[in-house]
């Protein structure tokens, strides 16, 4: 029972400290009565959006809840616990969400207001609102892993935690992308191009809107997401830890039946324990360089957790090949994020070239940035591929089912420093609204120079930190798939595999590499129908309000209003897509079999990280050479090659900000629809 | 022996009648000094882009051809006619797309002649020019199996003879469509843009480059292109019928060993007969309408063609269950060509509502666009499946190895009528370029009308053949994954299968799905690079050639120096992306083995069909939406709207025309270099 000494306490002290940091954040001055207005409507925006969103994330969680306690839990006679530990792992995963946000919208005007004295001091602010939401994460979740596993002693029932969490993740992330691009398209459209008012213009009733996109976006929706794989990766490599080649070889060597079982909460406490020493670590002189700081905070987390998990597997008594395991995931998270920055960095030829060719031409700007795009998939696939291949290999050696096994915790290696991820992270939209706080506020030049130094070192930061995200999720599925498979055959009893040369699995398999591409599809037309509700409002208060185009004092526009349209219109567009990739999950299962199933995940998988890479480079990249151009090269601002770009740029938006990040949730929530139903599908499908 | 009097026959009655079908376009009168002016640029165009390809072809065909004889002919005494075989088919499939050009070039003045005698003296030499190719194409090839397959008995020759095919089809499709690109670019961007002078403009020396590119690309290059796959199909379908199994059983019921391994070449040559009846049966009144003529002949083919499969399956004594596989693929590819013109049709909701999306600028036109070529690839890509798994659970009751038998022919039943195919597709450019011909040459109101109308019909044929051909390269990709497990096994004689649990097919699909992205990007990028030199060899034209600009009278531009830069610039740009996907193949086979290989050539269908489907379906949607907006609609030509589309469309060219198209000869190429290379690999791989 070692386990139940280190997660649960680690968890605790991640929540503890994530408080702790809450308020050191909100001690700080929130500056002038104009800055706190300002901040004060971002955050009434963000409060409006969870609201909303969590009513939704209600309905359809109560009514799965209902619908797996049925089906599973008193027809299967999985346990009736299936349906709470649902509804738990949704309201864990919320309440993560909803802290993070709340210090991310306090943060953000502290940190401003801090710049004034120096970079030195509004860095740890911001540094640490990030971190709340990091910790809350990893915090929460362990926390409520090691509950229900304790209170149950079942992974099967830790699934369906999993499984909760994944549902609040495809809300926080897809709808969340839906709603941050509309709310993006909406005040650009009307206010820039139709009124001809500034970008970030207070008369704008679309501006806050705006404004919560980045919180909603970047921090409530990539903590959602980064909560569920970090689940998911750990139920996964608990379940294949239960199988019984594992229990007994951990009886046999450890005399604890779950030794191999509840190894990987015994990590997660320690990637805990980590990120917290990596992010008391962090810290930036006067005139240091805070994008630094903050990669080598990563850097440090991992190095610490490399010696901790070193010294529990070697004093423990486990066997040493799965730390291997776990450290080169961990590696390969790193050189994944580091590779994949290449060709999104402005400093590099790939951001340079698609510059370039925006000279001649929007057409060219984006053909070059989609092939980009597509080369950019190369070196992460090929090291998610040797990862979970050396993974496999390092540990196949100890017995029977340890090489999936290894498979998993080199995903539970990368995942486990996931509270230092979101920290620097959730670091970014901080410090990007922290600068457009303290522009709206009119504040001193000095100041601006250093929210812009701190939001520069965002961007560094990010890029790593994503690559590293999607590897972490492309392992996770990869162990989820392994996790499917083991469900399978403990229902089944017999040895089940996907053969491509089997028909069932080849169908299921084309059937699964359409899905990503549908659904990321869906979501992307529906930023196009939400935005024009949201354009109507914005004309709307424009029309109807008088004095507010004119800028009258004492004029405000109905900015809730426009928060809610977009909130509600992205929930009501997320639904269908959310309905086809559970619902084709289910009818693949159900007519297809185990196999087509199994198959059909290894297609979604395929294809759901295709898709997610090619979006979230390209989307990047064009990004990037925007800048590049509007730093000053090629011409500058308002030239031929900047249009060009500009256009490239807002292609790249719903890649990068919509449909590339909500690939990676729906691939696990598809996955994980797959292993939560699989009992019930082995023994009635129809095939 | 039964096909040794079907297969070849045919083939040669095919040869013949396509003889005779030249014969009779070029009786036609080729109209006035002028036109023949025009003609003999683009042919002399023509022949200068195939020396160039053929030159460059002979030194790879030839290198690659003393490799086969050393490494698999003496080496792994597999029999040193490998060498020549492979030899042979490359020939075989240069000598089609020779004559097809011949007589393209031909028949596009002659039908602009014709035209002036109305719509029913014009079709039919459009369409006999194209049904020269097509029979031309489906003639060689199956004479050149049956002549390969008659002299040394042996599928894994014929594979040697599929693999010299797949070779020219990579210089004619890749680099057809890098050569078709370029001179488009830069026929436009230097004449339009920067001398303002219209298209198709006499003085611009690029101009006949870009019309022998319409011939290169859509003649040549997909001629090319189906004359590998359908020699793909039959051979993978030859090699599974050799198996063990199927060879026992063959003597069993038949009295033959070689009954099933013979059946495709039987089929292929119904299918050839078949095609006949069927480009016969196409004749369009005066008032007709050719479009229609055009899908009706392909529909009255494949009910010939079931008809006469099913009398010979039934007198021979072969089992049914093979011609319900070869019936499920036939209606397969007619479904899937169906479903897939819904998507890129002028008169549908998609192309619609993208052209709509223009008026909100082009950036919103290409997610629109890009959307629904995402939703687009679900309808092939399930048809695709069903038609695998029902060919595979028909056949799979008659006995072992069946199952994949029945895929392949399933296969098999869609290339059969690759002869009524290639008709209506080489129809196209021949339409095509007789419009720009009698547009060139001034030619009366009514003519250009009826030309218009040929062209138009062009177009909706093609809509249907492409998904066609689609569909039948994943159908044949599938049956030659098959055909590699089936060598694999005869070589190591083990039982091997490609499960996706284990981690060396699991790593192999991972750079699999990697490689279609990489290789397509690599296409486009090439399409820049070379499009550069092109607009220097344009620009030096208009520089140093006194009074071409001005267009004074007797002053000609260089044509064929620009075709020259475009195609030994497309050759060499072709390379390093070509060599790039046999090396890569070769290397994943010879470190990760045997099993790494089969899951690599997984990924590669899987990501190949995605990509090949998306480019094809978005290039042709933008097109299209540029059309609705030229034909009048949301402001017409000019307009914003117009302006926005018109983006879309060039995004959309290299996608359609140079990248989607050379997917599907990519991963037959990799296939075929897994399959031929297997027993080596077999022996000597790492793990």
């Amino acid at each position: 029972m070692m386990w139940a000494l280190t997660a649960p306490i680690s968890a605790v002290v991640a929540v503890v400290f994530s408080i702790y940091l809450y308020f050191y954040v909100n001690s700080k001055s929130a500056g002038t009565a104009r800055m706190q207005e300002i901040s004060e409507a971002i955050k009434e925006g963000a409060r409006a959006f969870l609201k909303r969103e969590y009513t939704a994330l209600a309905i359809f969680v109560v009514v799965m809840a209902v619908v797996l306690t049925l089906a599973l839990g008193i027809f299967m006679d999985m346990g009736v616990e299936i349906g709470p530990a649902y509804i738990f792992g949704s309201i864990c995963s919320a309440i993560a969400g909803f802290l993070g946000m709340e210090v991310a919208v306090r943060a953000n005007v502290r940190t401003a207001n801090a710049a004034q004295d120096g970079l030195n001091k509004a860095f740890p602010i911001a540094f640490r609102g990030g971190a709340v939401m990091g910790l809350s994460v990893v915090g929460l979740a362990l926390l409520g892993i090691s509950v229900v596993y304790y209170l149950t002693g079942r992974p099967e029932l830790v699934l369906g935690f999993s499984f909760g969490a994944s549902a609040m993740a495809l809300f926080a992330k897809a709808g969340g992308g839906i709603y941050t691009k509309t709310a993006d398209v909406g005040a650009d459209l009307v206010g820039k191009v139709e009124m001809g008012i500034p970008e970030d213009d207070p008369r704008n009733p679309a501006v806050i809107a705006d404004n919560v996109g980045d919180n909603v976006g970047d921090v409530a929706g990539m903590g959602a997401d980064l909560f569920d794989s970090y689940v998911a990766s750990i139920v996964a490599v608990m379940i294949l830890g239960a199988s019984e080649a594992l229990e007994q070889f951990g009886l046999q060597s450890l005399g604890d039946i779950s030794a191999y079982t509840t190894l990987p909460l015994m990590f997660a406490g320690l990637g805990i324990i980590a990120s917290i020493i990596g992010i008391a670590f962090v810290r930036v002189g006067k005139k240091g360089n805070p994008g630094k700081a903050l990669n080598w905070g990563t850097y440090f987390t991992c190095v610490v957790l490399i010696i901790l998990t070193f010294l529990i597997v070697y004093f423990l008594g486990y066997r040493l090949e799965v730390w291997g395991a776990l450290t080169v995931g961990l590696i390969a998270g790193i050189v994944i994020g580091i590779t994949t920055d290449y060709f999104t960095s402005i400093d590099r030829s790939p951001a340079r070239r698609t510059a370039e060719s925006s000279q001649t031409g929007a057409a060219i700007n984006i053909i070059s940035g989609f092939s980009y795009g597509l080369v950019s998939m190369f070196p992460p696939l090929l090291g998610i591929a040797i990862a979970s291949a050396a993974a496999f290999f390092i540990c196949d050696g100890i017995g029977p089912g340890f090489g999936v096994y290894g498979v998993g915790m080199s995903a539970v290696g990368m995942l486990s420093i996931v509270g230092m991820i979101v920290a620097g992270d959730a670091y970014g939209p901080i410090v990007d609204n922290s600068k457009g706080i303290a522009e709206q506020a009119g504040m001193e030049e000095k100041v601006i120079d250093i929210a812009d130094r701190l939001d520069a070192a965002g961007n560094t930061a990010k890029a790593i930190t994503k690559g590293f995200a999607i590897g972490a999720a492309g392992l996770t599925v990869l162990a989820l798939l392994a996790a499917y498979q083991e469900i399978v055959q403990k229902a089944t009893g017999n040895a089940i595999g996907f053969d491509l040369m089997n028909p069932l699995v080849l169908t299921g398999a084309l059937i699964g590499i359409a899905m990503p591409p549908l659904f990321s599809a869906m979501v992307m037309l529906s930023v196009g129908k939400n935005a024009f509700r949201m354009i109507e409002e914005v004309r709307r208060q424009f029309r109807e309000i008088p004095g507010l185009k004119e800028g009258r004092e004492g004029v405000k526009p109905d900015y809730a209003k426009c928060v809610d349209i977009a909130a509600k219109g992205a929930l009501k567009e997320l639904m269908p897509a959310s309905i086809i990739s559970i619902g084709v999950t289910l009818a693949v299962g159900f007519l297809g079999g185990i196999e087509a199933l199994g198959g059909y995940l290894g297609g979604t998988i395929f294809s759901g990280l295709i898709f997610a890479l090619l979006m979230a480079n390209a989307g990047g990249l064009w990004d990037n050479a925007k800048k590049y151009i509007e730093a000053g090269e090629l011409g500058g601002k308002g030239s031929e090659a900047h249009k060009a770009a500009v256009i490239g740029d807002t292609v790249g938006d719903p890649f990068k900000d919509t449909a590339g990040p909500s690939l990676n949730t729906m691939i696990t929530v598809m996955s994980l629809v797959a292993s939560v139903f699989a009992p019930l599908i082995a023994a009635f499908a129809l095939l």
